[in-house]
């Protein structure tokens, strides 16, 4: 079958082996996939992950053991934990350290025409929610469970990062009822924040007008971004870190120590949130979408996709 | 009168100028001063300070507008708020943006003969603590600090530096009645902290013994020990930052973020804590004192103080 490898640059091929489910297993067909940035490190050796690619998708059921997902729309939580482990037992497989990771750790992905994946993991879609919105619950997940750690009265909650995944956050907060504000770097981008109910301000304007925030995301994706959480965010306050930068990074942490900060690391969320806020349209990611390819076109939506400044790149199974 | 300056080296002077209090200021006699870590630091150019050091300290009141104060033995929480700001509107001086700080900013430090305090910091030293288990008060605030982030349930907690804070730091968790590790390079004050009723481990016995653990403190005072803690610390498990280290350090942060690990930085204590554990000697920290010299042989007392794996060094005003 079709399938978009991780090799030194992803490679769509068309002769990838059928998946078999193990025990416990749905196998599942390709409705659409999202790009995300992470997929674009795995290419460039991240994680030295080796398979295939793809963990934000919508699919169809095509069997599993438990007759009632079959012929199901599904999204799924990517983390498959081992069932035995001390972290599984307390409902924690999001850090079971055997845990297998869809196209990222241990476990092919979602960008081929079918794959596989532990049934429990999966998540209904309903009907009212398109393939357009429910292949974002995943990364919208991630973005909503900023707020566990952003308690009432925090707000306005600031985001640092107008990308992707900076967005999303925005939209989460504001689909809460909640005030934010993004600092990006491109007007373009803040341009769709703001049409999502957010505030929003270049990072060259912040000067010290949001010094005294109470709660700060992380969401730029470079390590200078943590240097400027730990400036705004007020003595006491939460600093939440999405940016996932391997290796060192060099940073001064005094601040953290002076001002008493609290720095919180943050990673994927609950599924069934994610899907209930697309289907109470408290968050709408549609206007994030900048493409749409085959999946046979997967090597130029990658390309696309790796372009400075661009934003959700989609494949989708088609015929 | 006598003082000990803070100059390229701490210098002890003979004709310093007698301070005189402002109002709501208390007029203290030196009794005993300790000599910290930050002092040293001080002296090499940290925070940039100029003037009389000494934030660890016992005296007696000679004068205050508070007639009740005036004769008492006291110590001093080391951070007078302006009484003005939003952060002094919510009780907290500890993070008030014109604090002034006993021996560290904009206000002269305990060691000399005579020196100001605003009487609002003073906390009474009853009879039954010893000036020598006094001086440790501002210290054990902070140590005693360690325990608000670090809830029932998350034993043991484990101690990252065998060195004066480590030392302070596992003797308050073990007077709570909780379990401690502690991480040091030292036999002989691994065996310190043995005497004191916590367990103690070589750093290069770890291995991967202590993997897992809820809470790691953080003591070292060197930037490797935070990439240790965030290696020791299990999954959504907290590590407590006590080590401020100025200046941009290098460290692996990815930690933080995949395993959603919260940072805390912890600084200064309840001085009324801190005087209520030793009055109920659930702490001792006696033996923690190295040597006492008198106020006019600062400059030795200092030398000393400097030495690899030293202890306490305390300073005595004597006659």
């Amino acid at each position: 079958m079709r399938a978009v490898l991780c090799a030194r640059e992803p490679v769509f091929v068309q002769d990838h082996p059928e998946p078999s489910p193990a025990p416990g297993e749905a196998l599942i067909q390709l409705r659409t996939a999202g790009i995300c940035h992470t997929d674009l490190e795995l290419a460039r050796g991240y994680m030295s992950y080796r398979g295939v690619l793809g963990h934000e998708f919508v699919g169809r059921v095509l069997s599993a053991s438990d007759g009632a997902l079959v012929g199901k729309r599904v999204v799924a939580d990517i983390n498959a934990g081992c069932g035995r482990c001390e972290a599984c037992a307390r409902g924690d497989a999001h850090h079971c350290p055997s845990r297998t990771v869809l196209g990222i750790v241990g476990r092919d992905g979602a960008m081929a025409d079918r794959f596989t994946m532990k049934e429990s993991c999966l998540v209904e879609v309903p009907d009212s929610v398109s393939d357009d919105a429910a292949v974002f619950a995943e990364p919208l997940a991630a973005a909503l469970h900023v707020l566990d750690d952003a308690p009432p009265g925090t707000e306005p909650i600031v985001v640092l990062g107008d990308g992707k995944l900076g967005q999303l956050i925005a939209r989460a907060v504001v689909g809460s009822g909640r005030d934010a504000v993004v600092v990006g770097r491109h007007e373009s981008k803040l341009a769709l924040v703001r049409a999502a109910g957010a505030s929003a301000m270049l990072e060259s304007d912040v000067g010290s007008t949001l010094d005294g925030a109470r709660v700060v995301v992380e969401a730029t994706g470079r390590a200078a971004g943590i240097a400027l959480a730990l400036r705004l965010v007020r003595p006491r306050g939460t600093v939440i870190l999405k940016t996932t930068i391997a290796g060192a990074t060099s940073v001064d942490l005094s601040p953290i120590v002076i001002n008493e900060l609290r720095v919180v690391g943050s990673r994927c969320g609950n599924l069934q949130s994610a899907i209930d806020a697309l289907a109470a349209h408290r968050v709408d990611p549609t206007p994030l979408i900048d493409a749409h390819y085959p999946l046979s076109e997967a090597d130029e939506a990658f390309r696309h996709a790796g372009q400075p400044g661009a934003l959700k790149v989609l494949l989708e199974r088609r015929a």
